[in-house]
């Protein structure tokens, strides 16, 4: 049971609560937004759905709701900021809009983060970068260790996610944004919710041995790398999820997950922003024309199945984008109801009923 | 049965090859460089056992052996390169030294290359940035498709590989190199020769369907995105092989292989350098130690079985350069038989025996 609420409503929730929580209006209204992207674009996880994250690392006094970052570092092409412990959002806005001015100016930049938290939606990034006509990436890395090395039996990697997105003329932007795990927590849960064993190479046991019991999965929180088993090369994912980690951690010289200090309160995660201008490489749009032409070519694929379309990466998103812009975004029952409890905790209106 | 033959042997015979076919001295040194790369790092498929390919590309009159590559565009932080049809390992180690010097004035840099041919293995490139203590990535495009998108039945993508490499200090650099596709053609072959099936998720029929029959995988030549099926998140590599895509033929105008000219004489391959200075960031070698730190947490990780310890990425590559590089590279007798050959038809010395 999903209640549809204009997604207006949904950010003036999360926008409520941040304020709620101490977050300037600034800060809050920025914060919003990448979740606001998060549920128009049906990357579900990653939007409002992560309030009760939020207000459980605010609890353990994980997050600084009035952070100053400052930047350690400013070239004309690089730059390096300390979150101060704040929201990622905060900082990795700031970030990937420091790297689009930079990227503007000179045709390539990128910009690390440190010292920073949960971040919300890679692609929430990346896009910000399309949608000024620029190419953009985004790299993240994660406190909590889930994703078990190739042969191994404990996590090392956060999901580390990675998203890159390219602008396409008049179709909606090329948008990639994935987990570097084969499935997210999130489809374990799924399965254990309807009673299903899981896919062979999705989660491991305490062991290290495949396991397909969502039960299992979700007590050892140990995910595989992209591959999902080392003989449907597992170890690619693995390599992928390394580097993230460089990019996100070693670059900015955050705490990497595996071996960092747990007496320490901050998270101290780090991102990595990329911005490239594809006019610099080719001034008359011949890019931004032949990124449109790959995703028609792609669309354009012979099916396996005439019933399930080949589809473009970055469709998905723009399918959700069209329904829920106008139809609202579905709020299960039992996040409403969290969301309620966190908004009474903190005397934040309550804005997702009687629209 | 393959001979051992010293890696200066095997690289004198290719030099010797690429000077028959016409090639400069200096072209030719460059790209046996980057083939012994691949042989010395046991990335068999990429070095001298490419001798064949080329000769076939030589035949068809694709490959330029005197070319004149170009500067079309160039400033502090990008560059482009026409290399005139040339093969890819000239223009290649020409963009990544070229993204190098930028990046070591300026922090970062990239360069794209478009009207090249096959650059052998990424991962020569990325390690070149490595080895001078920069972090490197390579990315290319091919003319072949081979990988199709998820619930495709025709491939779109050529193998598209990446690289990626990070200096670790006194320890060998992390280094990561994958084709975006499961696995490579060669472990069709090799499933093939040992009579043995395809693991369910390699390859797939004319149809689209999943194949374990290395003889008709081999016939349609259709390759998954790593992931392998859709439940096991294929769309992944999909995004993947379409991000390299973007990056090696978008930005640089080269040919997309799917939608290509089949009347082209030329190749028209694009790839894509990356170089960033990672003192740019943190100027104390906080990078390079922390590089280190993570890779020694890889190979401390619990292994599921003791008798299969945990590798970190890098460490395949730097075994096999330990060993070839004092014992010299295998050389399978139907290799040996190819590349006499190729030296026997083009005139040139024949160095692989009598060492």
């Amino acid at each position: 049971m999903a209640k549809r609420v204009p997604s207006a409503a949904v950010t003036a929730q999360c926008r409520e609560i941040f304020r709620a929580w101490g977050m300037s209006t600034e800060h809050a209204r920025v914060t919003a937004e990448r979740l606001e992207y998060a549920d128009l674009h049906g990357v579900d996880s990653h939007g409002i759905a992560l309030l009760p994250l939020y207000a459980r690392l605010r609890a353990e006094g994980r997050i600084n709701f009035r952070p100053e970052a400052r930047i350690m570092r400013d070239t004309a092409v690089i730059a390096l900021i300390d979150a101060d412990a704040g929201l990622g959002q905060v900082a990795g806005t700031r970030a990937m809009l420091l790297a689009m001015d930079k990227a503007r100016a000179a045709g390539l930049a990128a910009v690390a983060v440190r010292n920073s938290n949960h971040f919300g939606a890679a692609g929430a990034y990346a896009m910000l970068a399309a949608e000024a006509r620029l190419v953009g990436m985004a790299f993240s890395a994660a406190w909590d260790p889930a994703i078990v090395p190739t042969h191994g039996a404990e996590p090392r990697f956060g999901t580390n996610p990675l998203a890159f997105a390219a602008p396409a003329g008049e179709s909606p932007p090329f948008c990639f944004d994935v987990a570097t795990s084969t499935v997210a927590i999130g489809k374990l849960r799924l399965a254990q919710l309807h009673g299903r064993p899981l896919e062979p190479g999705w989660a491991l046991d305490r062991t290290g041995a495949v396991t397909t019991d969502p039960r299992v999965a979700l007590e050892s929180r140990m995910l595989t790398p992209l591959g999902g088993t080392p003989r449907l090369s597992s170890h690619k994912g693995y390599g992928l999820a390394a580097l993230v980690e460089i990019l996100s951690t070693m670059l900015s010289g955050a705490s990497y997950c595996a071996t960092r200090d747990r007496n320490l309160q901050q998270l101290d995660v780090g991102h990595f922003f990329l911005a490239i201008d594809p006019t610099v490489f080719r001034p008359n749009g011949g890019f931004e024309a032949d990124v449109a032409g790959m995703l028609s070519a792609l669309r354009g694929t012979r099916p396996a199945r005439p019933e399930e379309p080949v589809l473009a990466p970055g469709d998905p998103e723009a399918r959700a984008f069209a329904d829920r812009s106008v139809n609202g975004i579905p709020l299960p029952e039992t996040l409403m109801a969290q969301v309620r409890e966190i908004a009474s905790a903190c005397r934040a209106g309550w804005l997702l009923e009687g629209q």
